[in-house]
């Protein structure tokens, strides 16, 4: 048996207009998952009778669930149980089991039971409560044209116990045994979407149906999404799993497990168990390397100092870069670069340097260091490394992607890997002098 | 006339899995709304073809606008220009303009063009192109069913730039003339959404129905919104603007324009004009108030050096701050700070300084020094001025309110005003010993 159709519908004006950002539906979303199911549509509409009621019957044609959250507060745009009264042909009466439930709740508040509250006791006849212990609105479910339809208030508190201690277990039971989702998520950094793809297109062409494989572009990481919906599928994950990791090499950060990580959290959990430190040389990036860093708590263990020497005085009076070499090869060049990091290194007594030198734009580019031009140096005393990338992109992204291939180009330096990423394959660039 | 019916079609598995929150619906409709137009349903599916089939024809059938987001990336799940095609009745086929956008695109990265950049190029015979500065995949636009659909990309900077430059204009020219909305946005800081519209109705209590007045909390700025739906209440609403900027006072940054600004943005502009220089010491916030003013295009106008002394060796080595005041009163307190930023306006010869030290989080905080302690030092060498305040969120969000409560303290400093901002007067705290 096939896992049943289930559907969403949001109602409320403030959800139309953009006031608030629904996150109730991405709630529902994960808590569903954990039974192996997923939501197939998810409509919102604005408190209006005729849409409503339009949308309920639509939806309970084509779906086998139903859940609709909003509109069963007390105030005159709550139209939940009047729209679903009407769409499936019934009237609204009082039901004891919410004037009950309404009557305690005003009780233990001592607030006298009024019109609004009276208003949430009138519910489509003949259907089932669902108790609230966090509010004053009950839920309530039926069947309609063969889909159960649950209703569930707009307050997230609510909606969650709600969910959690009724509806789960209740649509659990009727769930068939066989159905299983497995999701593995993988974060990747150094490769793009599309290169990825085509990777994965080329070195595993036989990647099997039944291992859907997602893509999530973030800033900066990509992620990399496993699902499989049966136990076949998912005895086969590991095997695809491990192919697919050799495929991502160096580009592979980690796998999530509970919540995304940045690379600097994965940066500075790599140096703090290495007991190394780093420090920062910043220009065209102006403090922000050391900013990502210094956003993850615990971060002192490895960061004490940064230098955002932004102008040319400063290279010199802070990290020592003589001042002849910025005459001779101009502040975006290999040799201020990396001398910017021996400078930082030298005053830090930091173990490991990141310096960066270049043309954030909009202004300021040349012919032959145009926009987007970056020198990037890296590494300890004894080995400084230096790359020369052109990222032609709006000053803000300039400075954000810049900002993390250092933090990224120190990780891999940590994981002694060899193999070159993407952006200084694809983006390297020879500066003239 | 009356106003045209807009629908929304969002597409993407991961909006379905609640593994993203959709924020792009809620700028759709905040876009929208300043042509005075409203969306009425909102339809979400995940990335299979039948589904956006069958909801496509469904809503062109019902909407005289769609707007599709999502779905126009290079890889296999990104659907939406297949979908159209076979909605439409039409094939798919290269599009030059879009294949020109791409190759170009291409070009300026030194990337080559690959088989998943090629599958944007092909769209449904006949449409238009929406032009892309921010991204590869270009939108599109086609009328079906006497309805206009717009295609447009997932990413929100791409989005965002396309609606404004693109969407709306195009939008707006077949609006009827009687569907007039002005709209003036106000950008503020110092005072908080609820504790401005209690001082609005107290101060303008006869404020007039006509002009609708909204909040928009931004991070960190809030955005006061008047808007108008006719004539009349236009021209009334400069009188009331006048008296509701009297009420605003110094919390008043600058009218919205274009697009919003940061204060960082505000600030560059100010100390540019004055031609005064800033730098920056900075413990707790780690290189963030440095990095919010180079984000500012022009900067070096009025930055030169940035000091991010996270360790108090750090801070004597590179600010002189006696070690002796450290080990006495603590890293974080009113004597280091200002001896911080006294370090940093000496050894940088800039003409202001911001200095920081707190305890960010979530660990390191003390009785007497609870997490969310910031002492903050700003002024110039003959006057710097220091408050303690207690801010307490989380890490993030302590680190980035902090840094943009410095520079709004520089652009009050500049401004030569006198009125106490809210999160002096409500987040003051006396820091122990």
């Amino acid at each position: 048996m096939s896992a049943p159709q289930v559907q969403l519908l949001l109602t409320g004006n403030e959800l139309m207009t953009g006031d608030i950002v629904d996150s109730n539906s991405a709630m529902i979303a994960h808590e569903l998952k954990e039974l192996g199911l997923t939501i197939s549509k998810k409509t919102t509409v604005a408190d209006d009778l005729n849409l409503l009621v339009a949308e309920i019957i639509t939806i309970t044609h084509q779906a086998d669930i139903l859940i609709i959250n909003g509109g069963l507060g007390p105030t005159i745009d709550d139209l939940t149980a009047q729209a679903l009264a009407k769409a499936t042909n019934t009237t609204i009466t009082e039901h004891p089991e919410a004037l009950a439930h309404v009557t305690a709740w005003c009780n233990k508040r001592n607030s006298e039971l009024n019109a609004p509250n009276l208003k949430q006791t009138m519910l489509p006849k003949g259907c089932d409560i669902i108790s609230n212990r966090n509010g004053s609105a009950v839920g309530f479910s039926l069947i309609f044209q063969n889909c159960i339809v649950y209703c569930t208030p707009g307050v997230p508190s609510e909606l969650k116990i709600m969910l959690a201690e009724q509806i789960k277990p209740h649509i659990k039971q009727q769930l068939p045994d066989n159905l299983i989702c497995d999701v593995t998520r993988l974060q990747v950094f150094g490769i793009g979407e599309s290169s990825l793809q085509k990777l994965i297109n080329e070195a595993l062409p036989d990647w099997p149906e039944s291992i859907e494989i997602g893509f999530r572009a973030g800033s900066p990481l990509l992620e990399v999404k496993l699902s499989t919906y049966s136990q076949e599928a998912t005895q086969l994950k590991d095997l695809w799993q491990e192919k697919l990791l050799r495929v991502l090499g160096d580009n592979f950060i980690a796998q999530v497990k509970e919540k995304p990580f940045t690379l600097a959290e994965h940066l500075v959990k790599k140096l703090t168990e290495k007991q190394l430190t780093i420090t920062t040389a910043e220009s065209c990036t102006g403090g922000l390397i050391a900013s990502l860093i210094t956003s993850v708590s615990g971060a002192s263990a490895c960061f004490e100092a940064g230098y955002v020497t932004y102008s040319n005085k400063a290279k010199s009076e802070m990290l020592d870069v003589p001042s002849k070499l910025i005459e001779q090869y101009g502040a975006v060049s290999q040799q201020v670069v990396e001398a910017m990091a021996q400078g930082a290194l030298a005053k830090s007594s930091a173990d490991l340097a990141i310096a960066v030198s270049g043309v954030a734009g909009p202004d300021g580019g040349s012919e032959d260091k145009p926009v987007g031009t970056i020198w990037i140096a890296w590494g300890s005393k004894k080995a400084i490394q230096s790359e020369c990338l052109l990222l032609p992109y709006t000053r803000q992204k300039f400075q954000h992607y810049s900002a993390n291939i250092t933090l990224d180009l120190i990780r891999r330096k940590l994981n002694k890997t060899t193999q070159t990423p993407c952006y200084i394959k694809e983006r390297a660039f020879q500066a003239k002098q």
